[in-house]
């Protein structure tokens, strides 16, 4: 890095300055880190001034830590908007805002409704429960349907609840978790049965992976699930790869959604190519039937109008579109649904977490000081360049990846809204705020890992048995 | 085969003199093989080289042994290569031969192996009983690896023997009870276990047909086939609707199958398009699948190393091809094959008897007077058009459907002659033979329908039961 910058600035380009200045950011931070000298870091700090001086001279914007010039990105590149838009499948999710996706245009893109305060209302009055804070902090944001299940809750006609896991590793991380916690309050709320289906057999066709190391998986990340504290007598967790040779009525269904999709259909949809083996192809029909009632003669008696609603993260939409453009076809009702916000990865909601990257992810099996190294050492932070920027100025709340944790794992709201007002006033610190971070997750880790314990083989055996629930239908 | 080739040559058309080289290249192995005298060698070999010549002169190519001169094809015919072949899929056989499909073409085409006089002894020395009259007569005619089959057997290692059917509709034909008969007489004559595959899935895919339809369907045609006489300590028949629901191994093959094939793969073999239904595009896993023992866990304890034996009509190769190109990168035996030819319909040999045309079909739920009737109006003669010619040309037996069936139904090989003879001279007039032949199959069909009347829904249901089989492995 050229130690003066004005001298080849002006050479640069609006995204070459904007990472200059975010290289120098973490330079001063490093330097205060490794405790430098004074003069040092006061130098460093001078040239990070200088440089987003600059920044704002040619672009006209304010330097926002991970915000790239949008705009001139795009006059810059020549890129299409497209290119540049959010980007959303159920392997990818990216996107150049560092606030994360953003997710009101994604209800306009798929096509769903939001999550509204009358539909939040609606949900107390049926349940007669404080709505879950995942609602009220717009974390489940969007739905599809779910009017249609509260009018039939409202008249007695019960549902039931779907969610499911890829099993790609041993370990589940922190955003896994909450969705399963969120499954479980909707299951308590509403007192549903609950089915879990454990995609063995996709992570078998897009990884390198053996069946049976696949399946091992799957009974692995059932403990972990188990452990969220769901109800055996009411909840049927199950892998593919075992539930699909042990059921009367799952493949029927599968094999019902696969006659009434076509390639150029699910190439449309998840961008399968001529040259994506046939077992991916035809897989979406194996995640689709588990929205059907029929798929679980022994929970529904053989019935097959047992609504379904499914709380899932938005990027699995792609899955259910489809669902619910079969089901009317082959006579069985369409799925509703919830859908979640993406778990941001720990260096910054452009990205989700993710279990296949471990930088990115706080596992439940992680120690407490695995927990706090990881937040401490790689959680994006919306914290300014130096103390006294940040006590000026503040933080950025909507960057800042502890922040955004806390919404998620703090359930009381006002000790939210006074963290928020604290760091965003800059009298909060980024280490203050990690560190609040750190002592939430902590406990809720080691008491899930209590849990896991005393999860024992025979109750997984249970749990994934095919069997009757505490439900008449 | 003329003596000399240089008179006549003139006159042959390029794919006549393709074909005139290729004989006469067989002559040459032959006389070399059966060490004929040295000069007689030479004069065949003579002969080839001049007619290599006249090849080349006449079609601007160097003769290659299986490619026929495919441009001077288009320009003599006007018609492709590809419509003037015979066409031979899963779905469709049609040739414009009334002598039927070209099976010696079509073994070069499909890279299987003719079987030979040495593999029918074998085959007889291996078992000590007589050769089937299919295999004596070429209507089992080519095959893949039988000769491992018999290497193992005769070192004490077992194989099972698999194969199926698609339930269309509620009635087998003929032409299914044959290949029944000839895999009941394997299945006898080898003592090994026997799984009967009833497609009811692929044809809910392809018609337009309930999966309860389809089912029922299935469960009619194993009446049919239990009425052939297999022996239920011996043989499991399974729907794949309702056995992949039920079985710990089956579905794991599929998807073993699924994720080594590509659509690019079964686009090539299957034609199947970008319209075409995800279930179809990867059904040929499904019918892949029961070629490995580990499907069956129930009978084979687990063990995923028996040697499968797949008889079938030469139309489900490609099925095997495809699973004999997966079966090694799954470390999995690939399984051998027993291809017969098509039954022919009655109108003639250019396309297979099928169950969807009742026309072109005799059933083995036909009264007598129907068989007599269909015969009688139906079957495609070969006899001349008046009874004076008859009597001076004679009838061509190699065109003449009723004699076909013979070759079929009649075992008697001494009678059988007679009757070629006898017709062939012109001394047997058309009605005679259609007599012989209605005569055959009344009795054989009214005794298949007496037994099927036996079979009673208990037995279907323990057929259809997954169950250990009177063998260990």
């Amino acid at each position: 890095m050229a130690d003066s910058p004005n001298c080849d600035l002006k050479s640069l380009s609006p995204l070459q300055l904007f990472e200059r200045v975010t290289e120098q950011g973490e330079k001063v931070r490093a330097l205060k880190a490794g405790k430098a000298p004074k003069d040092e870091i006061d130098a460093a700090v001078k040239m990070l001034l200088s440089l987003k001086l600059s920044y704002k001279t040619t672009t006209g914007q304010d330097y926002q830590a991970g915000l790239p010039p949008k705009d001139l990105v795009l006059i810059n590149n020549g890129t299409t908007k497209e290119e540049n838009e959010d980007f959303v499948d159920p392997w990818t999710v990216q996107t150049s805002n560092a606030k994360g996706v953003d997710y009101d245009k994604l209800i306009v893109r798929f096509g769903s409704s939001k999550i509204d305060t009358d539909l939040i209302n609606r949900i107390e009055r049926a349940t007669g429960k404080k709505p879950h804070h995942f609602l009220r902090r717009g974390i489940f944001f969007s739905h599809r349907d779910m009017d249609q299940i509260l009018d039939a809750y409202e008249n007695k006609k019960s549902f039931y609840l779907y969610t499911g896991r890829g099993p790609s590793s041993q370990a589940m991380h922190i955003g896994h978790f909450n969705t399963f916690m969120f499954t479980k309050w909707l299951q308590e709320v509403f007192d549903v049965p609950l089915v879990i289906q454990l995609t063995d057999d996709e992570k078998y066709l897009w990884k390198d992976l053996t069946t049976e190391k696949a399946y091992e998986y799957a009974k692995e990340n059932a403990k972990d699930i188990i452990a969220c504290g769901f109800d055996v007598n009411k909840t049927f967790i199950f892998s593919d790869l075992d539930y699909l040779g042990a059921s009367t009525g799952f493949y029927k269904n599968i094999v019902k959604v696969q006659k009434h999709v076509t390639f150029n259909q699910v190439k449309g949809i998840f961008g399968f190519t001529d040259s994506d083996c046939i077992g991916k192809i035809s897989f979406p029909a194996i995640q689709a039937a588990p929205s059907f009632s029929s798929s679980f003669p022994q929970i529904f008696n053989g019935k097959e109008n047992i609504q379904c609603l499914i709380p899932c993260g938005i990027d699995q939409d792609p899955y259910f579109r489809m669902t619910r453009d079969v089901a009317p076809r082959i006579g069985l009702p369409k799925p509703a649904l919830l859908h979640s916000v993406f778990f941001p990865a720990l260096q910054g909601a452009q990205t989700k977490m993710s279990s296949s990257d471990p930088n990115s992810s706080i596992f439940l099996t992680d120690t407490p000081k695995q927990i706090k190294t990881k937040i401490n050492k790689h959680a994006f932070s919306g914290g300014r360049d130096t103390i006294e920027e940040h006590r000026k100025y503040g933080g950025n709340c909507d960057v800042d990846v502890s922040f955004m944790y806390l919404t998620f794992f703090l359930e009381d709201d006002d000790r939210l809204e006074q963290l928020k007002q604290a760091y965003t006033s800059g009298e909060l610190l980024t280490g203050e705020l990690k560190k609040v971070l750190i002592e939430t997750l902590q406990p809720l880790v080691a008491a899930h890992q209590e849990r896991r314990k005393q999860v024992t083989d025979e109750m997984v055996q249970q749990f994934m048995t095919p069997r009757k629930l505490a439900f008449e239908f």
